[in-house]
């Protein structure tokens, strides 16, 4: 199974006033996550389906995915938010595995640095902060379809938009 | 400093009467590398150096990177063959790095499974056959301009050709 992890676009700067939860993209992080997607899309990316952080700017970047054709389902997942819990998605993940017909690609999108050490402890079965994902990039990691997920994947993509716009 | 691992292209089939040295790229192998090449090149990547295996598959890959732009010189580095050794190049690296100009951005063109095994071991400190790198793909690395550079360097890309043709 492919998995890729997706950081959100370009957000609005924090502000002492708001809350961070609602931060959206910005007019240029909407067009560069869209183009992105368009890339993605026309190399053939397809996900069986999109997880994605509950955070506003999370979920218009999955939003921006599912639109530019990338995928048909779009869900919330809770751990996917800023310092989350790389256990509760592994765990659903490896039973989706075996009770769902197969995917074959799923995407997941969130926040760095989990997402950069997430992908570390999958593959190298811890995290070490020394992935570096710029916003609207991916991380492509190919996992096994029976053993457990984390310290047995290995790495395949570590993209930012720049090479693709 | 960046650092660049490149794999060399689409080469020749293994063949019992010939030395594996010799294999040049297929012609595919060769227009392959050139699409990259210029790509690259176009997104404003440019090497102060650019090392080469001395196999004919990766120093044809060298030549195409010199003439798509990407660099002014190129040079030969034995380490760089097959089961090179990191340390004989690391060492050249460092010193280098103490005596000349300050170089922004250098290109080392080898094989796999070394140059997979070398960004890991340069990034988290020892190999463990985890990066994927397909032919004619990259690896960036950002590594300290003055510490060591094994165990000290971070990976901001992992790029196969399919994403950039």
């Amino acid at each position: 199974m492919e998995l890729y992890l997706i950081r959100h676009g370009i957000a609005a700067d924090r502000d002492a006033d708001a809350n961070d939860e609602e931060r959206p993209l910005t007019n240029k992080g909407h067009k560069k996550t869209t183009k992105v997607a368009k890339q993605l899309r026309d190399r053939g990316l397809r996900f069986d389906l999109i997880l994605t952080s509950p955070l506003v700017r999370a979920k218009e970047t999955a939003t921006i995915l599912k639109e530019a054709g990338l995928a048909s389902q779009v869900e919330e997942f809770a751990a996917l938010a800023p310092d989350g819990d790389i256990q509760a998605w592994v765990d659903w993940l490896e039973k989706r595995r075996q009770t769902s017909s197969g995917d074959k690609c799923l995407a997941l999108v969130g926040h760095q640095p989990d997402l950069g050490n997430w992908a570390e402890t999958l593959v190298w079965g811890k995290a070490q902060n020394k992935l570096l994902l710029k916003k609207a990039g991916a991380i492509g990691l190919k996992s096994p379809d029976t053993k457990p997920l984390i310290g047995q994947s290995e790495l395949f993509l570590l993209l930012s938009p720049k090479w693709l716009l």
